[in-house]
C-alpha cells in the first residue's frame, strides 16, 4: 500500500454524507450547514453546552526536522483508534494554507491512512474561510489608505502603519512593495508588504474568539499603527469594525468533517505557528468538547514552539486545562538530532540515536513543568530498524516515560491502539496542570521565563530597538498580554543549526509587535519568514484537474 | 411598503429550501452540491441536454445615470411574472462583486420585491467563487515572478508584464505598486498594479467556457506579457493552466438561488462591463437553456455596452440567438438625458422627456439592427407624474415600439405581467438574427462597425500607441477576435458629459489589450477605472454583524 500517494488513498475512500456524521457526533440538524455532501460548517448557537465537557488531549512533537514527523498524521490515527475503540472521540485540526500547496509543501490533513477528507477540498478553498480572512485584512488595509487620502483626520503617521495586506500565496515579490504610486488621486505613497494570510492577525484573533461578539471586539482593539505622537490607532478609531466581523460571519463556523475511518472532526483556523500560535480555533475545540468525551488535537511545531503557546495562550483564552499531551518523535528525525544527513537516514545508526534522543528528553521533560502527563508517540517509518527502535523504547523505559509505537501511517487507527490505551490510562489519573508564566509579569520576565525554563537558554538579549518598545509598550498598558514567541522550529535556540538540546546559549529578541487585537506580544528572535518564496520547480507545475473536476497532483 | 430597504424585505421573506428549488427547476438530486441550506452549487455534467433548449431573453437598457435604473430589479421582476405566468422559466444573473460594498455601490441582485437571496450571502462571499478567481489570477503573478526569479529561462521583459494582480475590494491605493523590493532574495523589483478582481481575465475566461476543459484550454492561450523580441509570453510557456484550472473546478459551477416569489435562478460570474463583456457566465446560462423554456439574463450598462457584447461576445461564444430584448427605461433617467440634474427629478418635466427620449430611441434602434424585436419596460418610480409617464407611453405607440409599465420593485413578479405578455409574444414570433460583424473583418474594422452602426459616431481615431498595437496584433495573428469595447457607460460616446444621442463625434481608441485567453480584443477608449477606490464614507462605516450572525446596513 505504501506506494499510494495520499491523494490515491484519499480518493479510494468511500465517505459518509456529512448529516450522517453530524448524526453521529451529536451535531443538531438545525446547527449544520452543508457545503456539498462532505463538509459541513457548525452554527455554535444551536450546539448546547450539557456542562460536562470533554477532555482534551494535546498532540505535539519534538523539534521537527525537514525528514517530516507526521505529527497530524498521529492526531488522525489516535482519534481513530480511540473511535475503533468506542470512545466519543472528535479530532480538531488546523486547515492547511492554500498557497504553499502550489510551492513544496505536503498538506495538512494527515498523511497515509491517517487522513481528514476530502482533503482535496480541506487543501483548496476549503469552505472559503481563510478567504474570508484574507478580504478582512485587506478591507482594513484600504480603509487605512483610504482614511489617510481622504484627509487622515485620525493623525495616522504613514511611515508607522504596522498592518500589512495579506495573501494566501506564495509570493516572495510581495514581501515588499511600495503602493499609493501615480499622482494625487491615487492614494498616498508609502511603503507596505504581504503577508501570507496564516501569518494575519485576524487569523489569530478568528481562532482567540470565543463567540461573534467577542471577534467583534478583538478585532476593534487592533493596533493598525501609531500617530506622529507615537499614540497607537486602532480599528476602534477606524469605526470599521462591525463591517470586518459582518465579513467574517460565516468564517468563525467550525468545519465538520470526517477521518478515513469515519471519525468526526473539526478542521477550523490556521495561525502560523511562528509569528502567531499556531492551534486550530478556539472555536472548534469547545465545540468539539461540547460534543465528544475525547478531543484530539494538535499544535504547530515542537512543544518549545506550539504546545508551549497551546498552553500559555489558547488554553488560557479558552479556559481549559488539557489532560494529556503526546509527543510525536521518529526514528529519523532523533537521528537528524543526532547529527545524520537527511541523505544519510536509511542506515542503521544507533550511535546517533543516543546522541539526538536529548531532543526529546527536553521536550518531554518540558510538558512536564506544565504538571502534564507525556507519551512519547514513536511514529514508525519503512527504515527504522529493530536495533534503532528498542534502543529508544528501552531508553524510554530507563527514563520511566510512557511510549507507544505508532504505525497510524500504515494502519489507519488500528496502528495507535496502544498509544489510544495509553492516553485513556493519563486522561483518568489526576493532573496538576499549571501555566508556565502569570499573566502579570513584565513581558521581558515572561521572555526570560519561556527562554531558560523551556528552551534550555542561559539569558535573553533585547536588541535596541526592543527594549524602546518594551517601554512604550508598558506605557500603553500593554504589559500583561501573554508572550508569543516567533523563533524558529528546528531548534530550542534562534540558531535552527543548533540541534539536539543546546545549552548556555542566549536568545536575541530582535523586535516585538503588539497584537492587541488577538492579545499577545509576538517576540521576533531571528529571521522569521512572513511570506514564503516559490521554489524553482513550483508544485504547481504537475498540477491538473481532469475534465469532470477530480484534482491530479495536488500531493 | 416602500420605507423597507432590500435587505429588511430580502430578511422578512421565507426561502425554500436549495433542495425544493432545485426539483422544481428539474435539476437531478446528484447534480445538486448545496452550501447551506439556501444557495448550491450545479455540476454540470449532471444536467441532461434534451436537445430543445430553453429561448434566451435578454434586459439591457437605455443609457445609465446616477438616478439607477433597476435593470437586475426588471429581470428578476419579469422573470417573476412569467413564473407567476406557469411559464417553466429560470434567470441568469451576474454575482455582484464583494469589495464595492464597502464603498457606495447597492446590490446586483434587484431591489425591492424583486430580488434574489438569500441577498446577504450573494453579495458576500457567495460560494468563493471570486475568491477562487482572485487566487487563480494571482498565483499567475507569483508563478511569473517567480519564474524571473529563478533565472527566466522564457525570457520574459519584466518591462512587459501584461498581467496584473487583483483584489475584490475597492483599493486606489494598490492602482499602481512597485514589487520586488529588498533585495536579491526578494524577487525582482518592477511596475505593477491590483485590478478589482472582476476585470481579471481570468473572470471573463470563467464566464466565456463552455466546460473545465474548454476553461483550461483558454487559460493556456492567456498572453502575460511579451519577450524583450516582443514574442508574446502565454501561461502554456510557464505550464501552469492545469494548476489554475484546478483552483477553479468548483467556481466553475453554476449558483443556484431563488427569487423572493421562488423562481429559480443561477447566479454566477461576473465579469466588469467596461473592461470585458459584462454578462454571467455561458454555462449559468446554457445550463438554464437546458432546464428552462424561458431563460431571461442581462448585460452590464446599456445596449451600447452590454447589449452589444453580449451578442457579438458571449451569444456568439456560445452559439445561441437571443429571441426577445427588454429595454429598461425610467423617467428620471430619460430626464437626465434630457439635461435635468440630479437634484431636480422630482419636479415633473415633459419637456425633458421630449428631449431625453433620443436615448432611448437609439437604443431600440440599436437592437432592431440585430434582428430583433425590443420592448421598453418602463420602470415606474415613485415621483413619476401621469402626464410624463403618458407621453412615453404616447412617444412609443407613435414610434411603433412595444412598451409595457413596469412596477416589480414595488409589487415583485405581479407588477410585470404585462412586460412578460409582451416577452411571450416576442418570443413566438420568427426573428432574423445577425451579429454585427464577422469575426474575420480587420480589428480596425470591427470597432468602426460598433462606433458607426451603434455609438451613432463619425470616425474613429486610433492613437499612435495603438496603431503600433495594431500591427502587432496582426502579426501576432490576433485579428480574428472580437472586440471589447471599453467606454463610459454614460454616453453613446467617449465623453460621459454628452447624453442624450450625440451626433457627429469621434471616439478615440488609446490603447488596446489582448486578452488571448478569454478571447477578444479590448479597445480602451477615455479613462477606465479598472480599480474603484472609496468615498470618504464608506459604506463600511454603517455596517455590523449581530451576535447572531445577521448582517446590518449591507444596504
Amino acid at each position: 500500500m505504501a506506494h499510494l500517494s495520499d491523494l490515491e488513498i484519499a480518493n479510494q475512500s468511500k465517505l459518509k454524507p456529512i448529516n450522517d456524521i453530524a448524526r453521529t457526533a451529536g451535531i443538531p440538524e438545525s446547527a449544520l450547514e452543508p457545503y456539498g455532501h462532505y463538509k459541513a460548517k457548525i452554527d455554535i448557537n444551536q450546539v448546547k453546552d450539557n456542562g460536562d465537557k470533554g477532555k482534551v488531549v494535546l498532540v505535539t512533537a519534538m523539534s521537527p526536522t525537514p525528514a517530516g514527523e507526521g505529527k497530524s498524521t498521529v492526531t488522525v490515527g489516535l482519534s481513530d483508534a480511540l473511535h475503533a475503540l468506542k470512545k466519543n472521540v472528535m479530532v480538531a485540526l488546523r486547515e492547511p494554507a492554500l498557497g504553499p500547496t502550489f510551492g513544496i509543501k505536503g498538506g495538512a490533513t494527515g498523511g497515509g491512512f491517517a487522513q481528514v477528507l476530502p482533503m482535496e477540498d480541506i487543501n483548496l478553498h476549503f469552505n472559503g474561510d481563510f478567504h474570508a480572512i484574507t478580504t478582512a485584512n485587506n478591507a482594513l488595509s484600504a480603509f487605512i489608505d483610504n482614511h489617510i487620502h481622504q484627509g487622515n483626520t485620525l493623525g495616522i503617521d504613514q511611515r508607522r502603519i504596522e498592518w500589512k495586506r495579506v495573501l494566501d500565496m506564495n509570493d516572495r515579490a510581495l514581501r515588499n512593495v511600495v503602493v499609493g504610486l501615480g499622482g494625487p488621486t491615487q492614494g498616498i505613497p508609502r511603503e507596505d508588504g504581504f503577508n501570507i494570510t496564516v501569518a494575519s492577525e485576524i487569523m489569530a484573533i478568528l481562532c482567540l474568539a470565543t463567540s461573534l461578539k467577542d471577534l467583534k471586539e478583538k478585532i476593534s482593539r487592533i493596533t493598525i499603527g501609531y500617530t506622529r505622537e507615537r499614540k497607537p490607532v486602532t480599528v476602534a478609531d477606524l469605526e470599521v469594525q462591525g463591517a470586518l466581523a459582518m465579513i467574517l460571519k460565516d468564517a468563525i463556523k467550525p468545519n465538520l468533517v470526517q477521518t478515513i475511518e469515519g471519525t468526526p472532526a473539526l478542521v477550523h483556523g490556521g495561525p502560523f505557528a511562528n509569528i502567531a500560535h499556531g492551534c486550530n480555533s478556539v472555536l472548534a475545540t469547545e465545540t468539539a468538547r461540547k460534543l465528544a468525551d475525547i478531543v484530539v488535537t494538535e499544535a504547530g511545531f515542537g512543544s518549545d514552539l506550539g504546545a508551549e503557546k497551546f498552553i500559555n495562550i489558547k488554553a488560557r483564552e479558552a479556559g481549559f486545562e488539557p489532560s494529556a499531551v503526546v509527543v510525536v518523535a521518529t526514528i529519523r528525525a532523533l537521528k537528524m538530532h543526532g547529527g545524520v544527513s537527511k541523505e544519510e537516514l536509511k542506515e542503521e545508526n544507533v550511535e546517533a540515536l543516543k546522541k539526538g534522543i536529548v531532543n526529546l528528553e527536553r521536550h518531554v521533560d518540558n510538558v512536564r513543568k506544565y504538571g502534564l502527563e507525556p507519551v512519547i508517540a514513536l511514529n514508525a517509518f519503512v527504515h527504522d530498524t529493530e536495533a534503532e527502535t528498542e534502543f529508544v523504547k528501552q531508553w524510554a523505559k530507563d527514563n520511566g516515560v510512557r511510549l507507544a509505537l505508532t504505525e497510524v501511517w500504515e494502519k489507519g487507527g488500528e496502528g495507535g491502539i496502544d498509544l489510544a490505551n495509553q492516553v485513556l490510562e493519563i486522561i483518568d489519573e489526576p493532573q496538576s496542570f499549571n501555566h508556565l508564566y502569570d499573566l502579570e509579569l513584565p513581558i521581558e520576565d515572561k521572555i526570560e521565563k519561556i527562554v531558560t525554563e523551556i528552551y534550555g537558554g542561559k539569558k535573553v538579549t533585547f536588541s535596541s530597538k526592543a527594549q524602546k518598545q518594551l517601554q512604550r509598550f508598558k506605557e500603553n498598558g500593554w504589559d500583561n498580554y501573554p508572550v508569543c514567541m516567533a523563533k524558529t522550529q528546528y531548534s530550542f535556540s534562534d540558531d535552527a543549526s543548533l540541534l539536539g538540546a543546546p545549552e548556555d546559549f542566549e536568545i536575541t529578541v530582535r523586535e516585538l509587535e503588539a497584537k492587541t487585537g488577538a492579545g499577545f506580544i509576538v517576540a521576533l528572535t531571528g529571521a522569521v519568514m512572513t511570506m514564503p518564496g516559490l521554489p524553482k520547480k513550483p508544485a504547481a507545475l504537475n498540477m491538473d484537474v481532469t475534465d469532470d473536476g477530480q484534482a491530479i497532483g495536488l500531493f
